[in-house]
């Protein structure tokens, strides 16, 4: 059986990245490619790495016939993503990749992105895509948000930690390493090789980015109670991969258990030998997430770190795990690629 | 059915890439894996991008049991690679990524590599690798010995155009761009990220490069004469592509159709439109050639660009192609995943 | 005696490079600076790497008092410079680093531009900036324009050749490798990081290049007939530093001792020992321009390399040479750093 | 007057920062080089970026005539280090770059280095290299110990802090990013291209990092009590610069106020404006230190960022703003070039 598949924001870089997981999919046929601003063009021209596929012309996203399609990934920036599927056929499956659903209450959506949600209904209607948390609801839902790349990133660290109460939650620090690829393909002027390349530093300091309401979000309610961390982004002169840096109190020993313990049945974490720390080249282009626990040589501290591909197990990948959920098909298909080293 | 692989030389990048590529095809299991220097480490700690991947502890090469392979693929050194290929069963299947069996000439070999052939016999037995151009020789092949990634890159640009003599063999000139992974893993000082990083050379240059030997070997033959080509390789801060910047006397239009008509039919090897140049940014991590054609201001003068990553087409990628093609596989197995990009 | 200097353009890279050097000027005192984009930022704002120094806050270049300044540089995009130059002093001493005076035939620049020149009798009046050949005529100029950086890397291979006689016309290719930072501070989709780092391309191809306008003109007036060169610049993913590796004809003991002698007496070119090429690691960030000639192994074929910064030795760096002689000052001040290395 | 300047270990990358440093002082001559396993080389042929200048043939150090040498600079590896200075004439000034006299404990030393110190009365005379925080002792000293690259960022950071009282001093956190010319020009896997590009992750561990020893004598001697800290250094893909993102308890405008104060006087440390952050970018190849302050969401916390060039300011910009003193100098000589950027 074949599902067919639709992508609206087939320009950007999740789009792409969507696209190249796909093409080795058993059971996804791409039917239409969305981008309004590209209309027209082949994927060809607008990614031209892609020339190889067998893919249809871009369109703008109102042309789709979607009595046609199974399945739709929203890969459109935030507030356009909304006021889209706002518009989208009521029973049609969709995962957003954008910022748009992935706060479920209304108020903490306008606090970090400034603007009233134009679709608060639908907003109610999203399960959050982190797969490993959200498997069952997942399955059943018809719009998944996918989650930011580093809220995914901090949460493989935290989450196992948090629900099982071994750590302890006021001294919660997430010192993130995050690639370019993150900030997707718009023009601006920090993005420039010339402005970027070797060199780095930190940004969204002091709690200001839009991600932090994520980790409250899902913290607070795993612990029951209101929980605030610290998290500070950095940007790094490279194109894939986020390195999570996690400061913890508590016994690095059980936290190790605990991390281990939470994935032993999941295929795309693995939790290192105990005293090792992941790379980011390990993880790049693949949908695998590696998890190191080190103990401080200050007592009762430990040091977690998190890396994966923002583009991959971040975004594209993950929505595709989810869409494999809702199709009721393996998790893993599409999804099961080496990185790619060096 | 299945066909059971060894992999000498595996703690080495074409090693890794080997890997990385068989762990997604359909009918080859990995049975031995051989790194004399490593012997007894887990993949896992040689590659840790691997480790998701159930895969056999690095032996010594002299440890396989060889009567339970199918075929062997041979990532040494050059110099070692004969003299360990010449120690292996007299009938198991070989795919060779050293340089040691490029060059049918015992002479010619001498002459590039400094030393004489340790495995003449072997030398005269090896088929040449270039997939689509030795096709049924392969199929029928014990040996293979892969080409040099530079050679491979050069040869896509210009064999068509030899062949079908469209181009003036006096003024052939190669400028050639590669990524500092084709080097190997060894420990040199001009490999260290801050010598490389931020820069760029050339190097091996007056047609010192050694393969020019293959160059010349190759388009002589298809010639029926001597041709002698200028060959200048530099060296750029990435991690894989191959750049190869052709200048020929021809007719640009002539010569775009030759590509077009010699290539019509491959799996793996794109002619862009023309007046189009090719980036190694669309080819990395596939198995994909990218060829473009121009025709310079100058009139009966054209410029024609190849763009492979080395690590796959230029070295694993055909490998495993050639494989498939000994084991009567379909030749694409393993190898449709699409580049990564950004 | 101090200079004052105004530098109207002053928010690009080239104008921040020109900060970069005459802080360690001793003659010459930064009066204005103008950006009318960024009118009343300081210099700190639009780069942070001067913040340690004490600059004019950025005004529009109309408020400038040019009656308290001895020279401007003139930093502005090709087209806005020869509509603001028009405007400034006619006594007003300039060195422009746009592209706008560099070609002399009015009907050459329309072609190459697409635009009929706005300022023909200044386009007549300004002086060709390629110090090291125009000294005389620079040390008397009004109006000094300053070269194209691919321009002025292929000069230094190619003007000594030309002049002597001593390679063939016809058969001269220019491979040109260019590090980012030669596009500027646009906003370009292909200027972005994860569209330019970790792979490389060629552009203008087929002879396209604007540079290709320079060449001609200054070739064919050191010919005394019309010269037509191959050259095809290719991106790289450096910030700074280029890399023309140029194909002649000719005998390569005679092109090295004609460059020698053509150089022996100059601060800022040093021509390798035969059979070296230089790399753009070892000139970056200083005004030092290096070459290396090798002999081909085709006899009567030579390779001529060679690097320097883009930002510096092509453009600000060869700015304030300039300058240097208009103010009848030592050449060297400001310029005598060594390269960043690594 | 001038003063003759020795370098031993003058072929790696801190002698050659040394170098380039001291070919733009008025007032030192480099009158001897050495190097022993490149005896008899030229600078030329070690470092072509530096073969403009007019430099002595590197020498073994036992043949360096030190009867005409004012001060010395050692930039050996440690061990190394202390082998030859106990064996350099008594009454020679010395700036070492290593690490074998930063620590003043010989049971820390040992603790730290695995070995115990070969030289334990140098290691009592000598002083410690931070230049503002141990003026007075450097201009007296005969033997200055260059601080640890890392170790420097971070004092910057702290030291006033940890001097006025205004943050905790149990929850101290350094989550450093570290430029890998940091490690040298050392042969190891780890420092290939291909092994670092694209890619980054911590190292060290857990507080094992030997800087941490620096952290806890100087912190310690500060607070007037045992001190610790956690310190986490990241290896990153670029060539120089060193980030520390720090994560401290207290108030953050007390904090800025501190930093502000303790800094106002000083030629080569800027503390940006309040809620603004520092880049690496911004002080790449100067000696300049940029300092941020941030408040957190969570209030009495505070995020301090440092940003150095870990060659210029971290090592050989300290060494020469030390030796400086030590000639009784004005201090900045020689230091005073801008950043490089882009």
């Amino acid at each position: 059986m074949t599902y067919n598949i639709a992508i609206i924001g087939a320009s950007g870089y999740t789009g792409a990245e969507l696209i190249r997981l796909i093409s080795e999919h058993p059971a996804l046929n791409i039917t239409a490619l969305a981008a309004n601003s590209k209309a027209g063009l082949s994927m060809a021209q607008v990614f031209p790495h892609l020339r190889h596929l067998d893919l249809p012309t871009l369109i703008r996203w109102d042309e789709i016939d979607f009595s046609a399609i199974d399945l739709c990934f929203c890969a459109l920036p935030h507030k356009t993503s909304q006021e889209v599927i706002s518009q989208l056929p009521k029973g049609l499956k969709i995962v957003d990749l954008s910022a748009d659903f992935r706060l479920r209450d209304p108020a903490a959506y306008e606090a970090w992105y400034g603007n009233p949600h134009a679709a608060p209904e639908l907003q109610k209607e999203a399960v959050y895509g982190l797969t490993e948390f959200y498997r069952d609801d997942i399955r059943a839902a018809r719009l998944v948000a996918g989650t930011g790349c580093n809220a995914a990133t901090g949460q493989y660290v935290l989450r196992p930690l948090i629900a099982a109460g071994v750590i302890d939650l006021d001294h919660i620090i997430l010192d993130m390493k995050c690639a370019v690829s993150g900030a997707g393909r718009a023009l601006k002027e920090n993005l420039l090789h010339a402005e970027l390349s070797e060199g780095y530093h930190g940004y969204a300091l002091g709690g200001t980015h839009r991600h932090q309401g994520e980790f409250e979000q899902e913290f607070s309610a795993l612990a029951g109670k209101a929980v605030t961390i610290q998290f500070t982004p950095h940007l790094l002169p490279v194109n894939r991969g986020i390195l999570c840096t996690s400061y913890v109190h508590g016994d690095a020993h059980v936290i190790y258990e605990t991390l281990s313990a939470a994935y032993a049945d999941e295929a795309f974490v693995q939790v290192l030998p105990f005293g090792e720390g992941p790379s980011t080249h390990h993880v790049r282009g693949s949908n695998h997430v590696h998890l190191g626990v080190v103990a401080d040589r200050i007592g009762g501290r430990a040091i977690v770190i998190g890396a994966l591909d923002n583009l991959t197990k971040g975004s594209s990948g993950q929505a595709l795990q989810n869409a494999n959920l809702m199709l009721d098909l393996d998790e893993t298909l599409g999804l099961t690629m080496a990185p790619l080293f060096p």
